[in-house]
C-alpha cells in the first residue's frame, strides 16, 4: 500500500479525531480522510460549553472552531455529521455507519480507522433519572438545552463538585440562578487533597452557593412541577434543572464488539503511538488509556490536551512508523477557576501517593504572586510532593487569585525533566514587579522542601496535628484578634528574649500569618535546643479549616 | 573554630547581601553577623524604584523591606548603614571601615567575608557628564532626585534601551514627561533579537516616545538653562533631565586592592558555592561572575534573582561546607512591560548563538495566550532556539499582552530539564479556557520545531530572505487591505484548485496573516511537489518590519 494514498477514516470530530484529522492531511495530500460523526458538529470548543451558558462567551458561533465545510475548503476532509458508527469488521478492514437522519446503513472501507469517540457523562439508574429536567453538559445541544432554562433564581442542584461541576456552578451564579452542589465526598475537587480544596469550598460560599459534602443523590421525583432530588442522606431538595457532573466513562461500546483490549476501567488499550491491539487500528482521547511518566502504571485522564496531542501522534505514527514521536503519557495538569479563585494540580495528590504507597515529603506554602511591593500582589498557596528518597518532584498543588496557572506549568515542565525539590530553589524564573519575584514562590517552595529534607524545617500540616505547646508569632493585634485556640503569643521579634517562658521538655509548635515567620520561629527555638515544629499554611488558613471541621 | 559562634561579615545589604545574612541567620543563632551598607538604606526594593518614580507604588515605604531596625529585631544582624569598606586585610582577616557620616575608621574581624556590593551604573567620561540634570538609577536617593524634577511635558532624555530604561520610559510618561530614548544599537532592548525587540519599538512610538536608534551620547553642555545633548550623529537633543541606562559596572575594587581574581569584565570570579579564591571571602550578585549551565562558559548576569539565590548559596556552603546546594548558574531569564507589551527572554537568543558558533536552529510562532474563543485572549509571539544536532533548548524570547512571563518561566524550567523540542511539544500544561489552550502555544513551538527538524516546514524569517514567488494566502479582502509587495494573493481554501497558477520551476514563498496557515499552504504545495517555504510570523510583523526598514 502507498501510506500517501490510505483511507483514514476516524471516528469523532472534536479534540482528539479533529485533531488527527489535521495532522494526517500534514503528511498526505492524497489521503482520503473521512470523520464519522455522531453530533451535528465537529471540532468545537467543548470546554467553552459553560462559559456561554454563563454568557462569558456571548458568540455561540464562537464555539465552533470549524465546519464540515470549512474542514473540506481547508483539508479535504469527508465529514458526515449526525452518523453514527456501529461495527468495526477488522476482518475486512470497514465500518458500518448509520446516518442517524435517514436511517439508512452503509459500509466503509479504511486503511487505518482511529476512534476518538470520547467518554460520555454518567447516568446512573437512579429512580426518576429519566426526568427531562435532568442534564449533562457534553455537546451544543446539552448547552443549548440547559441555556433556555436561564431565569433570575432559577434553582440548580449540581451533582459533582469536580471541574465542570464547579465550573457550572460558577457561571450559572452569574446567571443569577440558585446553585446548590452536592458532592459525594467530603471536599469538592476531589482531585486535589481536602486543604488545598478547602479553599474553593470557601469562594462558593462566599458567593451564596449552597454546598452539601459527603452526600449523594438517590432518586428524583417529579413534586408539583419542580423536581424534587432527594439525597442519599435523605434530605430532600427541590430544583427547576439538575446538573449531573459526576464523572464519565468512554464510549467504548463498539471498540468493546470489535475485541479490542479494553482496561480495567473500561478505557481502550493503546501502546505509545495511540496503537490498539488491531495495528491498524488507533484510539486517542478520552477513550482510551495513557500511562502515567511520573511513577508508571496507567492513566486515564479525560482532558482536552492529552486528546488533541494523542490524535496528532496518531496521525504521525500512520505516516511516519516507527519514527513518528510517541505521545509522552499524561500527568492530569488541570485547572479551574472559580469566581476569583483559582486552583490546580500537576502531577499526584498526596492522596494518590499514599494509596501507592510512594514514599514522599510534602510542604504547603504561601508566597505573592508578584512583588509584594508593587500593587496587585495576592496569596499563592503552593503544595509541593516529592519522592523521599530523591527529591524528585511529583506532584504539586496550587491555589490563588493570580499566578497560579504559571505556578502548575512550571511545575509540569519540572516534571516532565525530572527535576528535583533542589532544581525548583534555582530556577531563574521571569522577574520584574509587576511578574514575579526575585525569589518567586517556586523557589520558595523549593528552599522550605529541601529545609524539611535536611531536618532545619519540623513541619505539622495542622493544627490537629500539633501538640498543645503552640507559640503564635503573629504581632499581639492579629493574635487577639483571631486568637490561635490554646496559643500563647509571642511575636516573633519577642521571641529570643522570652524563651525562658517555653517549656523546653515539650515540643513546641509555631504559627503565624502565613506560615513562613512560623518557620522562622521554629528556626531560633530548635538552634536553643528546643524540639520544635512549624504550623504549615499560616492561622487564617489553620483557624478556617478547624470551622469547617466543627 | 565552632562554625555556629563565627563572625560572618557582608558588604552590601541590598537583594545579595540580605539573603546572605537571613540565611546564615537560620544556620546559627549563635554566629555574629555584621552587614557593611555604604548607602543609607538596607534591603530595599531596587527592582522597584522605576514604579515609584512612575507613581505606581504610591508608598515610598513600601519599597524599604527592612531597615537596620528591623533586621535587628528579627534576625539579630548588626547593620552598619553609611559605612565604607576600604580595605580587605586578608592576613589578618579583618575589614576596614569608615563610617561615611563621622569619617571615623575602624577596623573589625570577620571568620567569613561575603562581598555583595553589586554594580554601579556606566557614566563614561564625556564632555559635560557631571552636570547635575544628569542621573542614573540605583539607589533610594537616585530616585529621589529624579522623582523632583516630575512635571507635565518635563523634556527627559533616556539613554540605553535596556530593561531600566525601557522601565522609566514607560514611568515617566506615565508622569505626562516628553520622552525621548536614545539607544547606540539598532533596536531596542539589545538583549532580544532585532525582530523581537521590534514589537517593543512599535509599543513606545505608539505611546508617542520618541525613539533615536544606532546612536550613542557624546557630550552635554548648558543651552539657555536646559541641557544640550549631542548625539554621535552630531544631532542635539534639548532636555531637562537625563537618565543614563547604558549598563553597569561590578563594584570590584576592594575586592581588586585585596587581590582577589577578577574575570575579564572585571567580576569576582568565583566556585560554585560562591567562593573566591580566598576560601574564607565569597562575592554573591552583579560583582560576581557566574556560569552558563547551558553551553557552559562564563555568565554575568546582573539580576536579582541570581544575586538573593547566590547570597543564600553563601551562606549554606559558611555552615554546611560541601553539603551545601550549589548555585546552579545564570541562564539571564528577564522580562519588561512596556506600556501593555510585554518582553522577554530565557536562555540564549540567536545573535549569541551565533557568537558562539553554536549550530542551532530557530522558529517563530505566534498563538493566543488562552483559547482563542474565551474573551481577552491576547497574541504571543515565540521564538525558540534550539541545538540543530539534539534539538535541546537553548533559549526562548516572546512578545505579547499577557501570559508572556508564564511561557518564559515554561521555558526557563524546560531549560534547567534539559528539555528538547519534543519535549515541549508534549508538555502537558493546565488548560481551562481563561487560562490556556488545549495546544498552548508553548505545544505549538515544539510541533513547529519539530517541523523544522524533520523537515515538513521550511521557515524563511521575513520578506527580504524570500524569492520572488510569493503567494499570500490569506483572505482575499485581507491581502487587498495590507498587500504584501509582490505577492500574488490564493486565499488558503482555494490554493490546491490554483496550482496551475503557480510556477513549479521556482521557490514558492508562502505569507498568511500570523504565520499558521502560510505553514499549512506550504505543506499542500510541496506535497504537491513545489519547493515551498513559509515566511515566519505573519503579514502584519513582516509589513511593518518592512516599514520600520525603510
Amino acid at each position: 500500500m502507498n501510506q500517501s494514498q490510505q483511507t483514514i477514516v476516524i471516528i469523532g470530530g472534536v479534540a482528539g479525531g479533529a485533531s488527527a484529522a489535521a495532522r494526517a492531511r500534514r503528511h498526505s495530500e492524497k489521503a482520503r480522510i473521512i470523520i464519522i460523526e455522531k453530533g451535528a458538529y465537529v471540532s468545537f470548543a467543548n470546554c467553552g460549553l459553560p462559559y456561554h451558558i454563563g454568557g462569558e462567551i456571548t458568540e455561540r458561533d464562537d464555539l465552533l472552531l470549524q465546519t464540515p465545510q470549512s474542514l473540506e475548503k481547508l483539508l479535504r476532509l469527508e465529514v458526515l455529521t449526525n452518523t453514527e458508527a456501529i461495527a468495526i469488521h477488522r476482518n475486512q478492514k470497514s465500518l458500518e455507519i448509520k446516518n442517524l437522519q435517514s436511517n439508512e446503513i452503509s459500509t466503509i472501507g479504511y486503511d487505518r480507522l482511529i476512534l476518538a469517540p470520547g467518554a460520555s457523562p454518567l447516568r446512573p439508574p437512579l429512580p426518576g433519572i429519566d426526568d427531562p429536567r435532568i442534564h449533562t453538559l457534553r455537546t451544543l445541544g446539552d448547552m443549548d438545552r440547559i441555556k433556555s432554562y436561564l431565569k433570575p433564581d432559577l434553582r440548580v442542584l449540581i451533582i459533582g463538585a469536580g471541574f465542570i461541576g464547579l465550573e457550572m456552578a460558577e457561571q450559572l451564579a452569574h446567571q443569577k440562578a440558585k446553585v446548590t452542589l452536592v458532592e459525594m465526598q467530603k471536599q469538592v475537587l476531589p482531585q486535589l487533597d481536602p486543604e488545598m480544596a478547602q479553599h474553593i469550598s470557601e469562594a462558593l460560599r462566599e458567593q451564596k452557593i449552597e454546598l452539601i459534602l459527603g452526600d449523594g443523590i438517590a432518586s428524583f421525583a417529579d413534586h408539583e412541577n419542580t423536581l424534587r432530588c432527594t439525597l442519599a442522606s435523605g434530605v430532600t431538595h427541590d430544583a427547576d434543572l439538575v446538573i449531573l457532573s459526576i464523572g464519565v466513562r468512554p464510549e467504548n461500546q463498539l471498540a468493546k464488539n470489535a475485541d479490542l483490549t479494553l482496561g480495567k476501567r473500561g478505557h481502550i488499550v493503546v501502546n505509545t503511538y495511540q496503537q490498539t491491539n488491531d495495528p491498524h487500528i488507533y484510539a486517542v482521547g478520552d477513550v482510551c488509556e495513557s500511562y502515567d511518566p511520573i511513577l508508571g502504571g496507567v492513566a486515564a485522564i479525560p482532558l482536552g490536551g492529552p486528546a488533541n496531542r494523542q490524535g496528532r501522534t496518531a496521525a504521525d505514527h500512520i505516516f511516519l512508523e516507527e519514527t513518528a514521536l510517541p505521545y509522552a503519557g499524561s500527568i492530569g495538569t488541570a485547572i479551574v477557576r472559580v469566581f476569583s479563585t483559582v486552583a490546580g494540580i500537576s502531577g499526584h495528590s498526596e492522596a494518590r501517593l499514599r494509596q501507592l504507597e510512594i514514599p514522599y515529603q510534602t510542604i504547603t506554602v504561601n508566597g505573592a504572586s508578584h512583588a509584594s511591593y508593587y500593587p496587585g500582589a495576592e496569596t499563592i498557596t503552593l503544595k509541593l510532593l516529592w519522592h523521599a528518597e530523591n527529591g524528585r518532584i511529583l506532584g504539586a498543588q496550587a491555589v490563588g487569585k493570580d499566578g497560579v496557572d504559571k505556578r502548575l506549568d512550571i511545575i509540569a515542565t519540572a516534571i516532565k525533566g525530572r527535576l528535583t525539590i533542589d532544581d525548583l530553589a534555582h530556577l531563574e524564573l521571569s522577574y520584574a514587579p509587576p511578574f514575579g519575584s526575585a525569589k518567586d514562590i517556586i523557589n520558595i517552595g523549593g528552599f522550605a522542601a529541601g529545609n524539611v529534607r535536611d531536618g532545619m524545617l519540623k513541619p505539622v500540616p495542622d493544627l490537629a496535628s500539633a501538640g498543645s505547646q503552640i507559640i503564635d508569632v503573629r504581632p499581639t493585634a492579629s493574635a487577639e484578634k483571631s486568637p490561635v485556640p490554646g496559643a500563647k503569643n509571642i511575636p516573633l521579634p519577642q521571641l529570643r528574649d522570652r524563651l525562658h517562658e517555653i517549656d523546653p521538655s515539650q515540643p513546641v509548635f509555631t504559627i503565624c500569618q502565613m506560615g513562613k515567620t512560623s518557620y522562622f520561629a521554629a528556626r531560633i527555638l530548635a538552634l536553643n535546643g528546643f524540639d520544635a515544629y512549624s504550623i504549615q499554611a499560616g492561622a487564617h488558613h489553620q483557624l478556617k479549616q478547624l470551622q469547617d471541621q466543627s
